[in-house]
């Protein structure tokens, strides 16, 4: 052990940015801004190995370090100007722990030690004497809590010194604590030293230096609590890395007028303008910039604009001269944006803290772009520091921001779901798909609200501007559906009480009636009352509407620079999810290169044909079921000339059909009743029918392929409707490449029945035309089986796409319908990091994908690998298809140009992390 | 090519039983007959070889083969003493297929060939002229449709030659073939001929070798038809193996009252006695011994008992004597029960073919057994004779043979189900769980038929003879419920079409009533009506019920001594799956180790306690949760106490509560109301309770662990009931050694979770009682992620289960509840061969239990490891679970003596295939 503290302060420190696992994040962080001149509290880091020591020689030092620390705080006071224990002009001090991650909350601090009966009296005089016995009676009570550890572990034990606190108010009539008396808070701080001494038999210590090694003991003793070994356990953080301490300068920004503390974003953290921004409040602690008490005052004239408040550039001017030297710093340094902290003590300026600035998507883009074309960072880091999710932002309809702020402050906002679809949509409340259509012919928007959507809400979901249902997660149907057509939705928002047959449903208090107006915001779950006005993205408007050229788009030029550089850089092709003509369409115009796949299930869920369909299940013998079936294939053969046109040159993956057979027979009597009437059968043959069709777990069910060959009347009219429509178009000149894919693949020998069948039937049509058209058939890949097997199933299969929604379910045993209430919970006690059907779990879908992959490659060295199940358009799961080499990612078109970026990012981060070579 | 002809006949054969890549079954066969000595009529084979240069150089033959082909017929002639084409005494010869693996119906046969206009005097002269004109027109016939291709394709058109012969029998007004007279078979020659010019103007050939030719050409060629490389893609035959060619001496058993045809088995195959036992007909071809038209005479003295059938062993003696050398030889050679057809033509003994005889269960016992006596195999050998699941025809109650055929004469077997539970079962039927115990009370026996079962069944499903459904598969929860309690069982009988309203079912025009009488036969699946007097089984009554002393059981000799040599040699270990006292009795008897899986859930459905729990369910918050559950614990407390006694000294691993609480309300309005009025809540809540927790995939939903963790008192109450019970009888002096296991932990941090919480209470527990067990915890590995992950997962874990149901319906994405009509198809089509959850997927899902192996002994060296699903009393599963090295199988307890006897002859097996190093 070489170093037994490391000083930071002055401008200068032992230890820098670098050193993180010495020193805790926090340590690092203040040696690096010391060492760049920032003016920061003086103070020293006591590193972790001290910490290792400490654990293993049950709570003894390394030798020196008494004098080390000595040493370092004697050094402290000279920068600070000040003395540890002195009466005039007393040093006071802040411990806190530090580890090599954050672990907000898990260990101790302790503040203000310095103080005793003594040199209370000098901060009074440096202050008041109000400032000063708050000061003291806060150390007592933190060091009886934390230190000599009268702080009850339980939660609901009330802590005794707040007891006395309460006790004290109610004697006084006080409500809040600011309304107590300097005579009140010394009679706190005599009653707090009785309470150690009887709960402890000891005195609290008077000495300066006994409180700092009481804290010191006790911020590393916290490293091993229950709460952060729990902590620890939950986030696999190894027990032995062990916590540094940092002992720090206070400063204080309430000792006058002549303090202050403040906030401050180097750049316009909601437009990413190249100006200084942030807010500041005078003989104020930071507490009370956040807690809105007090209204704070701009930072400077600029950003002052028509406000009558002063600004600090006007207040202090040489205090805001150093805060834009500090700012210039800053971003020379770091090379972004920065959100600091600071407090002004006396006309000093201290900065207490500075970190990468959160910012809107907007900002991101023009920070990184501005950043560029200020030669501070390259091309790569601009792509790295854009978050892929923050394209979103940019992307989406967007509430106007000051009426939304009205309708919080009117209390608006009722409820709060999970944000499935980002973006903003307001329009009247409907219950059912059905009278969407009905809206929707008057013009009215319309927010679709149902406690669960299923595939025959589709159509109505199509034609509303939100959707929002009281149950599901962020991959329910609603999600999934929304998310490819660009629908903004809310899902799983419990507070929904919907009564169909009364067409309403109660929030709380509110009773919201179909037609109402309300208001849902996707990027954040926000269900509000009543209209607010939305705007367009500038984006769709250039891409999609043309209603904008791209020369006036600001936004859109930024945009587009990205994009091209992603697309420089990534090696992932990007497919779109889409079954629509105008769905490709869009999807083109953002990018697609492909569609990666086409459901045909949509297609059959359309008004226009759901009855042939239905006939055909009805079917009572093969005949009429080919009957039926005949009707079908011209319709379907229009739908995929439609896609294929829209598409033109590019590939195009159609999946035969997937869900069982039951989703597509009509649920209520009165359903029953009208198709019954329409296809001329009894109402007793579609109540017979949906019986036998009934099961347990459709999920496991009989689906996908297994329909392909229990039924296989039904994929050859598909297959031979798509061989027609391209064909046909081939006749006209266009190219056309069609990939069919053959869902739910378990089994080889699965897939080389459809295949073989397939094989036929394309041939003859092909033959019936008169021209060869290339096509390819391969598999989705979303059963456990089919990646175990994997090589079995690629020596029958042109291509594979994982289908991670499916697999992630079986994988995992766990139905996404159904898996809201224990992912929940999972999340709540750290079982899961994140939700699997959001972001790809690696390890356990992950690893059954990564053995697909290289049997797969072993049986069949060219195949064509992708993924088309949500996670293709989410940016880390987006990484790990890029680790494991996949071809190509599918997703819903407006997550085209999130998935380009990520797929950008995720070849610069295997870079980085010289991964490389190791899959 | 060395040798293109094997001749074998007289005694000798160039070819042997080795030799059938080369020979192909059947001819490899034939040779060894002739080899030993047994007098097969003589012919020659073309071995495969012959077939692929046929192939590949497009029909042309490897020169030489004309001359061997002549010179093996020269051989053929002389042991024959006839000759070819010769007008007195003509031979006349087969062309027949025969593949490496049998391949039955594929390819084509040519008879009779040697006949013409000529010859056909001669064999009139040997037999008659009807006879001699009908092997006449059958040549005619097979050579048109064979050799020169004239039978269609497709099943459905008619083949020419059968309408001549409508024509001809409709002209004569002959009802059948028989009818026919001398004059109509030589009409139907002659029109057949023409037929076959008109059709391919060319004459049939006269010339014997042309057809001897033309019939080598047409069988070699028939290795490439459609059906046979259909079939060969089902059944992964290479299509290179090729087929050989047999040319055989035809014999004639229909000659006169001096020729005969029977068949033979050279022990009795219903017993096992020693004793030679068969079947004759004079003048007779083989179809007649089987077609039943004339009753069949026994073989010989002994058999014949009180019969006045004259015996073979009377009517000739000396071709019986033959017949005894015959029997004698083949034991001595194959050391099996051979099962043998033999024809006699003019007092001269023809054996046409031996196969090991099939067999029941106690003659599989007895022949192994009595061969190893009379020294002709050794032990391991006589393991091997024996099917395991021959083991459960001795187990079984059976119906009383005699009034089970009178049942099938007076057609009373009036459906067939799956045989889910085998043995015989006879009781009023009764169509609700809750009526069955009525009727218990009154000592009557009853059949319990539903449209499938359900936990709540359970109760009464213990106390009927048998169980009956109309749904559901082999691993439905009727059959395996059925299996744990022994009971009979048929399953997925959709014949039939039952009415609770009315309690009564029909089947086909029968109408049966609650309280009517029927059979059900769980060995064959029959469903039969009325009473059928059963019999128990000696081995059950030996060890179970102590009625029969051993010593006055041969069968229960048997049974016990091939037990003794299986325990000896297998290296897993047998454990039960069986949740109460007299289950785990019994399961001891028949011989577990241990108790591998105890479901808990059993427990909870038991009359007394089923509300208690739907208290705990509907608790309104958590105190009532808790009280409900304190009442629940004293009862899981001695349920566990009754199994540790039952198991005392012996392992018992028991699951946690697996299922989802929805199972657990009552479904019906009726019950709604009587649990509401039970535990006083308004029926109101309970319907809000069941929409609440309603899934759409209960069994991807929240069940097993997921419901350890969302609800962890329901844990905590299981655990500390464990731990009290092992806790009190150690006190008594009893030794216990529990095994908790956590069902459906697909992350290890869900078990890490679950066992933090348990391992406090069982502390805590032990502390209380002041005695320390030793238990484990562990869990079941049954979702693919588990697998997958099997490293983190044995981290936390002392041991796995997999349950291998659960796993193979995840692996394959398939729920057996909804699996019927798929896996109907599948099997139907060749894409499975056999019911993954009957027989386990060793590819898929035994891929994933690879690696999970794999990575748990990696993780923890000493993990143990087992398996309790289904799989675990299934012999080819057993096989699987030996070569991946578990530790040991845990089944039914019916199934355990099968578990033993398999586990032995995986061991001998995996000695054969030497793939004991392999893993």
């Amino acid at each position: 052990m070489e170093r037994l503290t490391y000083f930071f302060g002055g401008g200068r420190a032992d230890g820098d940015a670098s050193m993180r696992d010495l020193l805790g994040g926090k340590g690092a962080n203040l040696a690096e801004m010391s060492r760049i001149g920032l003016p920061i509290p003086a103070g020293f880091t006591i590193p972790t190995t001290v910490c290792a020591y400490f654990t293993k020689h049950e709570g003894r030092y390394p030798e020196g370090l008494q004098e080390a620390v000595m040493e370092s705080l004697k050094q402290v006071e000279q920068v600070m100007g000040k003395t540890f224990g002195d009466r005039a002009n007393p040093l006071l001090v802040s411990v806190r722990s530090g580890a090599r991650v954050s672990m907000p909350g898990m260990m101790d601090t302790v503040l203000n030690i310095g103080l005793n009966d003594e040199t209370v009296q000098g901060l009074a005089k440096a202050g008041n004497e109000r400032f000063a016995y708050d000061c003291y009676r806060r150390l007592v009570q933190m060091y009886g809590d934390v230190v000599l550890g009268l702080k009850p572990e339980d939660d609901t034990t009330p802590d005794p010194f707040e007891s006395v606190i309460s006790e004290v108010k109610h004697k006084r009539g006080a409500q809040k604590d600011t309304d107590l008396t300097v005579e009140d808070l010394k009679e706190l701080v005599r009653r707090f030293k009785d309470l150690i001494r009887e709960a402890k038999g000891i005195d609290f210590p008077e000495d300066p230096y006994k409180q700092l090694w009481g804290a010191i003991d006790a911020v590393f003793k916290s490293w091993n609590n229950r709460r952060a070994i729990e902590y620890r356990r939950i986030n696999n953080i190894p027990d032995d890395w062990g916590t540094a301490v940092n002992v720090q300068a206070m400063v204080f920004g309430n000792l006058g007028w002549d303090s202050g503390t403040g906030v401050a974003f180097t750049r316009n953290p909601a437009t990413g303008e190249n100006e200084f921004y942030g807010e500041y409040l005078l003989n104020a602690q930071g507490e009370d910039v956040v807690a809105g008490i007090r209204t704070p005052q701009p930072i400077n004239k600029h950003q002052k604009g028509e406000s009558d408040l002063p600004s600090l550039e006007e207040e202090m001017p040489e205090v805001y001269q150093q805060l834009l030297d500090v700012r210039q710093k800053l971003e020379q340094h770091f090379k972004d944006m920065q959100d600091i902290e600071f407090t002004i003590e006396k006309r000093r300026l201290w900065v207490l803290q500075t970190r990468a600035g959160k910012r809107t998507g907007l900002a991101a883009l023009r920070i990184a772009f501005d950043m560029y074309r200020e030669h501070l960072i390259d091309r790569d880091t601009v792509l790295l520091r854009i978050e892929p999710e923050q394209l979103n932002h940019i992307l989406r309809p967007v509430f106007d921001a000051a009426e939304k702020d009205k309708a919080k402050r009117e209390r608006r906002v009722v409820a709060i779901g999970l944000n499935a679809g980002p973006g903003a949509a307001t329009g009247r409340v409907v219950f059912s798909a059905n009278r969407v259509k009905d809206y929707a012919e008057n013009k009215e928007p319309v927010i679709l609200v149902r406690e669960e959507t299923s595939p025959e809400d589709v159509g109505g979901m199509s034609l509303a501007e939100g959707i929002l249902t009281a149950r599901g997660g962020m991959t329910s149907h609603a999600a999934l559906v929304a998310r490819q057509l660009g629908k903004v939705c809310v899902v799983g928002c419990d507070a929904l009480d919907i009564n169909y047959d009364e067409s309403l449903m109660r929030v709380g208090e509110h009773v919201i009636k179909e037609g109402d107006f309300i208001s849902i915001d996707g990027t954040t779950g926000e269900v509000i009352l009543g209209k607010i006005p939305t705007v367009k993205s500038e984006i769709e408007r250039v891409l999609v509407e043309k209603s904008l050229k791209p020369e006036d788009s600001d936004t859109y030029q930024l945009y587009q620079t990205i994009m091209e550089w992603a697309d420089e850089l990534r090696r992932l092709k990007v497919r779109a999810n889409a079954d629509q003509p105008d769905q490709a369409a869009k999807a083109v115009a953002f990018g697609a290169e492909g569609i990666g796949l086409c459901r045909t299930e949509h297609m059959f869920f359309a008004e226009d044909r759901i009855n042939k369909v239905r006939q055909m299940i009805l079917a009572a013998n093969p005949s009429e079921r080919r009957e039926a079936l005949a009707k079908i294939e011209p319709v379907q053969t229009e739908d995929f000339k439609a896609i294929f046109r829209a598409m033109a040159g590019k590939p195009v993956t159609i999946r035969l059909l997937d869900p069982p057979l039951h989703e597509f027979l009509p649920k209520t009597d009165e359903e029953m009743e009208a198709t019954a009437k329409e296809i001329g059968i009894p109402k007793q043959a579609i109540i017979e029918k949906t019986e036998t069709l009934r099961e347990m777990n459709p999920m496991l069910g009989n689906r996908g392929c297994r329909l392909g060959i229990t039924r296989p009347e039904i994929y050859d009219v598909q297959v031979r409707a798509i061989m027609v429509a391209a064909c046909d178009l081939k006749l006209e000149g266009l190219e056309v490449i069609p990939e069919i894919m053959v869902p739910l693949v378990g089994e080889a020998r699965e897939l080389a029945f459809i295949r073989e069948r397939a094989e036929a039937i394309a041939k003859k049509v092909m033959e019936e035309k008169g021209i060869q058209v290339s096509y390819l058939i391969g598999t989705m890949v979303e059963v456990p089986r089919a990646c175990i097997t994997a090589d079995e199933v690629a020596s029958v299969a042109e291509f594979f796409s994982f289908g991670t929604n499916d697999l992630t379910q079986m994988t995992y045993g766990l139905s996404r319908d159904d898996a809201g209430p224990v992912i929940r919970r999972y999340l709540d006690v750290g079982i899961m990091k994140r939700d699997p059907f959001e972001a790809l779990d690696r390890t356990g879908v992950g690893g059954l994908m990564k053995v697909a992959v290289e049997k797969a490659r072993k049986a069949r060295p060219g195949i064509k690998l992708g993924i088309c199940g949500e996670h293709g358009g989410e940016p880390s799961s987006i990484e790990f298809c890029e680790q494991i080499g996949l071809d190509y990612v599918s997703c819903s078109p407006y997550r085209i140009p999130v998935a380009r970026l990520a797929a950008a990012r995720a070849v610069l981060k295997k870079a980085l992390a010289g991964v490389g070579s190791s899959f």
